[in-house]
């Protein structure tokens, strides 16, 4: 498949990416490789990697616990003592083998170990392809506040080998299905409509249907990629998703990140119509759609309550106030949209009803 | 006095610097001002900058700890927690107001917050003035391993008033000497013979003095922002200086970073007259003026065997080995050379002799 090229690093694909992963490991000298895994990429994946790795310096792995909880300063000053015992220097490079959470955390580590050394990621969930591994954006959490502490920096390159996605479980496949169906209704109605006639999804739909995922989020970011304007499209779903994600981090039931922006979607749908930017009948498709997908889940009032005030420690508030990204009409974004809590009240009540 | 263009932003002097730090805020809308203080600076500082801040949004203090101690990543969570319980958000901006460990850990703290936002550093020691505050480095310390974390990300204005030197003990202002004496070394013998008249450091010439080094540091840093050739000559007297720091950092008698980078300029004269890239009476001119300045400091063999193995953490080593940045006459620099243990024992011997 066609690679894509970002602003300063290109993304490839499956067999492809191996052999330009392998010439730009030689060409660039490096002085060593620490690629990071968590357990489950460690049994699963690194094995299918470790032989089509055809590289002469010296490897180490890094392997933390899997889990979205592990995605804290904790577990970065972990892997930088680990970087730095092991003699780790401005020429080394980090090679992220994992979903987001190896990515996000990888990449900050690596972007601020001895003020940045090069990193590559190898996306192995769903999600992680379509939209954590792409676009420069790494960072971790800081408490419940997801995502609060990072940088922008960019890898040097992104394998994406779909592969890896044949031992990933059903829920995981799902996460990363949120995003897709995001970059259709900010910004490609025929994509959208892919999905939606879809029955199931088999791997050879899947490769196209990834690379156009991955086509879109590059072009949005590659023309605004520190989020001043365009890139808050992508935000589609997430300032309520991500407050929904945050509240039930903690408790006894956490959301996977893709069912949460699911929700958030189904919600700023219902604001996108509240404000005559989409029908009726637009919402209804949407909201009718993603349910089939991901179900629905349950919310009390105190879970509303405090999902509305996680809001306002959302990273994509400015001056206090609540800003959506929303789309107008399906396929088209429309960023730096207000809503107010009686607005966001209603779409939850809308939902659960 | 001539304000000094870097890259991205300038930096500004006395009164003039004001105004312009006035305007920046004014014109840039920040949400909220965030000003990063210690102990000291809360003392004896803020009072002066409280009131020539003519700006109509809301203020925030946060006072931290004083010491280099303090200038790791535990601080660095309490300030981005405090952050986001005071409602900052993405339009925030820091001002950094201290030393360099308040512009270095203010620095990274802002480069990180929610990606990134604002910062603006006022230094109020010689050292920050004429060093850490300004070039756009920034970080914190790793255990003994120093500003092994941060990223390269330039402040958005840097003030600088010299009025905030009255009330710097007289140490301190020889650490900031140390780096001044260093940028006439490496890149002005006749800016390194001012120094060697002077008797006492008054008012009238600090201010000349501060201006020239500053000018020295930012031509360089401007070269060469990410420190790939020419920025490396600034590590003249560093790469064992950081070591020396580092190495006593955790005793009964710590060494200030000037005093530090002072003995590591003598050592690397020694290796520079070694490698016969300066001469025999340079070398002599050389030690006997920063002896003068700063006496002499009282090694142990112990002491110079784990000097020796924290070398191989300091981060100017690439695939391996130590590189110095020399000088080459006075006034002059020269970068990549490596020196073997032998000759660094030998530099040891001779300074203490």
């Amino acid at each position: 498949m066609q690679s894509i090229k970002a602003n300063d690093y290109s993304i490839y694909f499956n067999q492809e990416a191996y052999e330009m992963l392998n010439s730009w490991i030689s060409n660039y000298n490096y002085s060593k490789l620490f690629i990071l895994v968590d357990e489950t990429t460690n049994e699963f994946c690194l094995p299918k990697l470790l032989p089509l790795l055809e590289v002469d310096i010296p490897i180490e792995i890094i392997e933390i616990e899997a889990g979205e909880e592990m995605k804290n300063i904790s577990t970065c000053v972990e892997i930088w003592s680990i970087l730095a015992d092991l003699g780790a220097d401005r020429k080394s490079a980090i090679l992220n083998l994992g979903g987001g959470v190896i990515t996000d955390l990888g990449g900050f580590v690596a972007s601020t170990f001895k003020r940045g050394i090069d990193f590559i990621n190898i996306p192995t969930t769903l999600l992680g392809m379509v939209d954590a591994a792409i676009g420069g954006k790494n960072g971790v959490d800081l408490g419940t506040l997801k995502n609060q502490i990072g940088v922008i920096n960019a890898p040097k390159l992104v394998v994406i080998d779909t592969d890896y996605l044949e031992t990933l479980p059903q829920n995981q496949m799902k996460s990363g299905l949120a995003e897709m169906l995001k970059h259709g209704l900010i910004y490609d109605k025929k994509y959208w409509n892919q999905f939606k006639d879809l029955q199931d999804l088999n791997f050879d739909d899947l490769d196209q249907l990834i690379h156009r995922s991955v086509e879109i989020k590059n072009e949005i970011v590659c023309q605004d990629p520190t989020e001043n304007g365009i890139r808050k499209a992508l935000n589609f779903g997430h300032t309520l998703g991500h407050a929904i994600e945050s509240h039930f981090l903690e408790t006894e039931k956490p959301l996977l990140h893709g069912e949460a922006i699911a929700i958030g979607m189904i919600l700023e749908s219902y604001i996108s119509k509240e404000k005559k930017l989409i029908t009726e009948e637009e919402y209804i498709e949407i909201k009718s759609n993603l349910l089939a997908v991901f179900g629905k889940h349950n919310f009390t009032s105190n879970d509303i309550e405090a999902i509305l005030n996680l809001l306002i420690h959302d990273k994509k508030n400015e001056y206090g106030t609540v800003q959506f990204a929303l789309i107008q009409k399906i396929g088209t974004y429309i960023i730096n949209q207000s809503a107010d809590n009686q607005m966001i009240a209603e779409a939850f009540e809308d939902y659960i009803s």
